[in-house]
């Protein structure tokens, strides 16, 4: 099974980045994280405010936690907001529900860990989510 | 860069006091922050209640968490509950989303801290925390 | 009974560095806190680094929890270390037991609050703690 | 004064990791924080295990809370533990005391941040902070 190596992870960063400045975006954080949620690699773009890599890892985490996208998470606080907070409570306090957070599989399915931007609008941070997974050979889930 | 001194801070906090007392608010609790979401300086009024300086700087550490016063937490946690409740728990449980967290920046813009207050109503709170700021010579950003 | 008013409060800080300056220490930081233990005023020097905040409340929380000064609580660390750390479990992790935490108490001995101070040694930060709650006019309780 | 931008960030790990490949250490993970103790960048090599963010920036935390490297907390951790046990917990348990966080420095001695590594022998992980934090053009301060 592939592996989300560290060259992998930097190269979803730098794709990431780049889509966002063609975009002309807001300067961006990017966490990757991989499948057991732990942190691979982290870049914040200066201008960024201060918690931003709090709220970008806890859309990769939230996305993880559940097995979708954090648009799956954003939704589902909308229609069932207790059960948003109770995930929230168990993971202790690491989840941001909002979209951003989007998983990465192999072409077969396997999930390899999770990418987490904030920074933009919401729409967003997840495109540039998806292009820096899929410029690295992924498939993006965004849930 | 200008820095945000002690001396600094405690002029914020005279003059935020000092605008509560001309408008007869009730005792205030004033928190100020560097630009890291550490505290400089405090005073609470006599008369004040209990928590108060927890909420100051809530509101102080809010508006850096984002970049934005916490009058924008505010509206967002009508409009985006979800996202304000995920910020909170990513902060450790250190925001209060409600106006009265304004962000203090140079001329330039660069950001040199936060100013946190509580006592009166939301709008008199942010009224004094610009008054403050603006009597030490920075910008007030309230967003 | 006397309070501890923001003035007495404002007025202790201000004798602290006062003694801090003569004695040509390094810079302080000093919190004084009510009998229940909730911040009244906080002022950090110039120069001072990023968790002295949380330190000198620390001191001065821990003197409150057992009625003595944090004095004591250092001394008791190395004899019984696991009373300690009970305390600060269940104070929630808000104890720093070393020196610098010093009772504020009445000529009649009732309990008004504690100052805390970090930055220097220990024993320096003690002795300005005690110089600040005399300046005010309180019998100070270092344990 | 100058500021830790990405850009110098990425430089500081990247010299890290030459420094560690030179030398044929083991793989290693390197974390950059700012001087108000928040992430700029982060990455992990292949082959950590599964904590090494937690660590790398708990020694830089750590350093930053003192204003000096973590080996001083590390000597203290050995002459009065209790110190550093109420540190870490008035940290909300951020702190690893170890060698391994090494302060940033301007020319002029003004803090600008902080580097946390791990992952080889702790006096070889405070090597590679400070070959990274001078290829950088600042000044190391190891404590």
């Amino acid at each position: 099974m592939p592996q989300l190596t560290l060259d992998l992870a930097n190269g979803i960063i730098n794709a990431a980045f780049g889509a966002a400045a063609k975009a002309r975006m807001k300067p961006l954080s990017v966490a990757v994280l991989d499948a057991g949620g732990h942190l691979i690699a982290f870049q914040k773009q200066d201008g960024s405010s201060m918690l931003r890599f709090e709220i970008a890892s806890g859309k990769a985490y939230g996305a993880l936690a559940v097995g979708m996208g954090s648009r799956w998470l954003s939704n589902t606080a909308v229609e069932r907001p207790h059960f948003v907070q109770g995930l929230s409570a168990v993971s202790g306090g690491r989840i941001v529900p909002v979209p951003g957070g989007v998983l990465a599989r192999t072409a077969d399915g396997d999930l390899i860990g999770a990418v987490g931007i904030t920074g933009d609008t919401s729409d967003n941070d997840e495109a540039c989510a998806v292009a820096g997974i899929e410029a690295a050979g992924f498939v993006a889930d965004a849930g």
